[in-house]
């Protein structure tokens, strides 16, 4: 209860490559700061009407109920299973990282018979798998991780989805890594239901997650016979005030939106192609860099994600002083290992805005100063340079 | 899934005198749009600290399980609720507006055996109706709201608390529209739960609700047989991320607490006497204005909230189109009433920021012109200038 008043913010300027958040565009943080209005405002509802749009550009769909839920990427999440889950339904739940667990122990409370299926962490289901663990369980929802933010590894969906579909099931698909980094196409894969973040490739801050249901996903929410367990994440009220109704449900974050909106305009802008283009040249980069170095991916290259690069920690680095150097001498953040791999990976993210030549660089050059002596000299940003002399 | 991309965002600059979001103070604005750095950066670590210790201080409460959850006012209602609920167990909620009656919806969707007991919009609960109602249903948990945003009345505690306590119940309180405004003592009254907004009195954007719990509130929630059933507002997984331990949970709305602190700077800076007599001032203004005009309160005096002025619409009044010229005319944005009162009242808040003279005297002066013929030219704003001259 001291009233001492702390000192004004003024938070330093990292290179965000871990993770999430990514970093974020100058245009994104003055959208942020631009002035509040009411959230019934007609400028604000505007600003909704455009938020969607763009967000079915991102997510390659024509879904209606296609929105930003007002928390993070796990109120998505959470937002996503409370709306198709009444108790005593049966969800498959593919685990391959720390998300798909999170997504098993989000089912379980909203009262899901959950039956995980497992593959160690880094690697990715086959659709055989999937297939065996459908007739099994005979799921009312099947969810898989397209992007393992713990990991690195890239889930492919599009068979996945027929087998689920065929087995009468939805698909619910965690897209937080991927959406606006990978192509993300909800509606020729059939994706019933998909949530993501605003702070990885989309570089908004953290705060919103951009949801989608299917019509499929809609009627089953409708034919509920239970009520959704959650009064905030409940799309059934959610829906009318992002619908023409624009019934009053909760405040919506007005300026977190007004970032999302510009967040979406530099997405489109640069173009979905050639922002997936760009992830990939500057993983392939960091690649050349990180091999050069004798340090080792954690995913097979085929599974590997561009935008979150999970690299062994070499023998005899302490994982945490390495992290420390880079973040307080250079401003670099990378992430540690998360779960299974605590201690054992680094996590590098090239995300949105963060995904450039110059980071690459810099990072190459601070990681060799900060190994010195445990890797050669010079090698890694050498490698770099030359991948992008040649690309 | 059309690729246009819209313009730029340049929203207007509103006076906000509705319901909230209020008006928010550059330096603010200018907070939440500084540079992003990550979720468990020591930079990060520590505006965390600081928010919450001037939580504790606006909230005026030694509490530890004090901080901002990553969602708006209902968010923090839902964490409540749902965090101090098991199924089964038995809830008192006292219904005398729209908020109540969202409280005593999310208890019922957490499987509470919910009792209501009702008020008409605008009045309050005497000790006496809780204490008979409290000795019938012998509940676990009582919840009430201090400050009704849909009414505008004002729910006395003190006395309520200790009937509470006698029975052995915990006391949950909405406060999303009275903190920062009017003395919320959480400790003097003993209260074992509370939430708010950031967007009402404290004048902070929209996004993140703070939240406090007692001793006895968290160690009923240690003391759960069953799983919180929400994942993302469990506080047995929040609180290690807000503790000691830093365990990540969620990646949490870096931007938006970075206007959070700043928001809380400027509360503690002005000092909470100061603030809440300000509010009070303004009011006073205001209803002298009013009246002059001879227009009526809908809350009897006594129970008048300072921020959130509910008056009843004339006759011969058109809602719409009085609030439609207030705002496209000169920016002003009012709320109209809810659920029982939409049509009837309208709602004139004088929150935070925009608790000015300066506002007082434009909204009366706009409202005048508004309902020019229908009321005596010059009356209110000349009222609401002799206040101001003898206050």
């Amino acid at each position: 209860m001291s009233s001492a008043v702390p000192a004004p913010l003024f938070p330093p300027r990292r290179i965000l490559m871990g993770p999430g958040p990514s970093d974020i565009a100058p245009s994104v943080l003055a959208a942020l700061g631009a002035p509040t209005v009411g959230h019934l405002d007609p400028y604000f509802l505007k600003v909704m009407d455009e938020v969607q749009s763009m967000l079915r550009s991102v997510f390659q769909t024509t879904n209606e109920l296609t929105m930003s839920v007002s928390g993070t990427g796990s109120a998505g999440m959470e937002t996503c299973v409370v709306n198709l889950i009444e108790p005593g339904d049966r969800m498959l739940v593919c685990v391959n990282g720390v998300f798909g667990g999170r997504m098993a122990d989000v089912a379980a409370r909203c009262g899901a018979e959950v039956t995980k299926i497992e593959r160690p962490y880094g690697e990715v289901f086959t659709p055989e798998e999937i297939e065996a663990a459908v007739k099994q369980c005979q799921p009312k929802v099947v969810g898989i991780v397209h992007a393992e933010t713990s990991t690195g590894a890239l889930q492919p969906i599009e068979e996945i989805s027929k087998i689920v579909h065929n087995a009468g099931a939805l698909l619910l698909m965690d897209c937080v890594t991927s959406l606006g980094g990978l192509p993300v196409e909800i509606d020729k894969w059939q994706v019933d239901a998909a949530y993501s973040g605003t702070q990885k490739c989309l570089s908004c801050p953290p705060g919103l997650s951009p949801v989608t249901f299917s019509k499929a996903a809609n009627d089953a929410i409708s034919a509920r016979k239970t009520k959704i367990a959650s009064w905030y994440f409940d799309t059934l009220l959610v829906r009318n005030y992002w619908g023409q109704s624009r019934a009053y449900h909760h405040t919506a974050p007005i300026n977190m939106n007004y970032a999302l909106h510009e967040a979406l305009r530099q997405t489109l802008a640069e173009g979905l192609p050639a922002r997936f283009a760009r992830h990939k040249r500057n993983h392939l980069a960091l690649r050349a860099g990180i091999e050069a170095m004798g340090l080792s991916f954690v995913v097979a290259e085929q599974y590997r994600l561009p935008m979150l690069n999970s690299i062994r920690i070499p023998d005899g680095a302490d994982d945490k002083a390495v992290r420390g150097r880079l973040l307080n001498d250079f401003g670099i953040e990378i992430g540690g290992g998360l779960g299974a791999m605590a201690g054992k990976v680094w996590r590098v993210g090239l995300m949105g805005e963060t995904s450039t030549p110059r980071n690459v660089l810099v990072f190459l050059a601070a990681l060799e100063g900060s190994l010195a002596g445990k890797v050669p000299a010079g090698a890694g940003v050498a490698a770099a340079n030359a991948f992008y002399g040649a690309n």
